[in-house]
């Protein structure tokens, strides 16, 4: 049996009370956002996705108003990217305290405006309250054709898994700016942007798709668990993870494997392809100027592995997960605890 | 010059750095809900809505959890009603405290499920974070034929202006709750139903309409900047106030004018229709089960006048809207000034 993961049971707890919609064409957990049936005389379902933005602001990790905004608009498309829809815009729902200095409402904007300029999209509209603490959440909208949606679902063993990009930028970040390194990295490094146009090319080949928010291990312990299958993931780290990212860990001794591990991701789309669709896929994305990043394959075997030369090493994927629930408030101990889980499992 | 509305100023400051989208049908201020057209192929358009609950519980003038679920989803509907919309469903963006009890939580999402049920509609999704305060914000999605859109602009002067029901409850609600003078009532009197099924009549007739939820005087003074119109009240209380309010109004010595005036509304729509098409709407009203409430008519000029036996008297609506933000946090000092500007305006 596998373990239980502590966000889920929140989040279960939650929806106990609501009923499935029934022209909702996903269940909950199964895709990045919700797909709505306008009917079948549309060929396009509506994709509509909420996230704000609360820990990573509270605990400081966030702290640049402009880079705020951006985010917000971001964590938001990046969930419309997951399920390859064009996004139609963003609702804002936002509440300031009455201290609230102007300068930064007017950064946060310019964020969020930038955030949507550099997707071709735009605020809709939203709304502003005065509260006791800054709270910032989103909601984006957007569309795409039924006959090529992409959800979680639909991994199958023997498929290839690829990452639209190299992944640990968020990482790293996170993990500098939470221990005071940072100030040797040149601000503004990580900026990521929705992988919307890599959304769409995506969706016309892959078995199934979520973006890495929460890291490439977190994402890999949903899929599994919703797809009845299993993950080996290799270890060449040269490749899957971001050079600037792996430059800090070659100076701050890190394993690079944490960097998929940790909680921070970096808005990556994380997906699968079946064996046949890999040379198109890989053609179809060379004519819009980027190169998938294969770092794995679905195994029929339950469980989160790394090839390593000689053997597999099975992750304790709940483990990891449930730490950011644990320990997530307390950066040290994370920290600490994420290294300890690395010893244990004798990838260094 | 009319003077300024300061939440107006503020939505100005948050919104200056947002482009206008080519395919929103609605600029800034004037919908409760966006109108997002999807092609000249659609005969609908989307309706979508944010709106968050911060004031109402960070006073506690909201404390029960299953009435906070149950407005949080209403509040969000009552916009997709005034667009004549037909509701496809809610997103929940949630962040508790990590101090939050469970009982607490069950509760609210029953309420919530509970107004969704009421109107015969689903949440669609949502996201759950830990945050160091409640923070409770919904996304509405609906549809409406692009034919029979309401929004806040298109009164003309001899236009008649309708309640879809008698106004003041949720004001009576908040004065006994916040004096502590509510022991007498029974707790259930105020439990507002989004008025999506008079919506979707009323948008066949309306030169315009917008929801209450701020109160009645409120919402004819965005109505009058919006529309360059004036609006004439008739002082015709037992009619337009609700029976229980103004019982309470006899008991407590309150002018009855002052329970649309305050900001705490009740979630009917407020809607102007053209004199030819008044006994239509009546007509389909009666169909459906309800009455409009006739309130008034539409002016050519500016202003929102009582009209008594002998006279029309003049209301500031900017000082009576403005009152809520600087004295809004302090609910002794703004029942105060607002007998303060009943005493002055000569109507008790």
């Amino acid at each position: 049996m596998m373990k239980d993961i502590l966000e889920n049971l929140m989040i279960e707890k939650i929806t106990r009370n609501f009923l499935q919609a029934p022209h909702k064409r996903n269940k909950i957990h199964e895709a990045d956002a919700e797909l709505v049936d306008l009917g079948d005389e549309r060929t396009e379902y509506l994709a509509i996705t909420t996230d704000a933005l609360v820990e990573e602001v509270d605990s400081g990790l966030y702290d640049d108003p402009f880079f705020i905004g951006w985010m917000l608009a971001m964590v938001n498309f990046s969930d419309l990217a997951a399920v390859g829809a064009e996004p139609l815009g963003l609702l804002l729902s936002l509440s300031f305290p009455s201290t609230q200095d102007e300068s930064f409402t007017a950064k946060l904007t310019e964020g969020i405006s930038a955030a949507c300029q550099r997707l071709n999209t735009f605020v809709l509209g939203g709304d502003t309250n005065e509260g006791k603490e800054l709270f910032l959440s989103g909601c984006a909208l957007g569309r795409v054709p039924k006959e090529s949606t992409m959800t979680r679902k639909g991994a199958q063993p023997g498929d290839k898994v690829f990452l639209t990009g190299p992944a640990g930028l968020g990482n790293i970040f996170a993990f500098l700016k939470l221990t005071g390194k940072n100030n040797h990295m040149k601000k503004s490094f990580y900026q990521p942007v929705a992988r919307i146009e890599e959304g769409k090319v995506i969706k016309e080949f892959a078995s199934c798709c979520m973006d890495t928010s929460d890291g490439v291990i977190h994402t890999m312990d949903t899929l599994m668990r919703l797809n009845r299958c299993g993950f080996v993931l290799y270890n060449d780290w040269d490749r899957i993870v971001h050079p600037i990212a792996l430059d800090v860990c070659r100076t701050q001794n890190i394993p690079p494997w944490l960097l998929l591990a940790a909680v921070h991701g970096e808005f990556e789309l994380l997906f699968s392809v079946g064996p046949d669709d890999v040379k198109k896929l890989h053609d179809e994305a060379a004519q819009t100027g980027w190169n998938p990043v294969l770092i794995g394959e679905v195994t029929s075997g339950r469980g989160v592995r790394i090839k390593v030369p000689d053997r597999f090493i099975q992750l304790d994927t709940a483990q990891i997960r449930n730490l950011s629930h644990t320990a997530g408030s307390e950066p040290e101990r994370y920290i600490k605890e994420l290294f300890d889980i690395a010893r244990t499992a004798g990838i260094w």
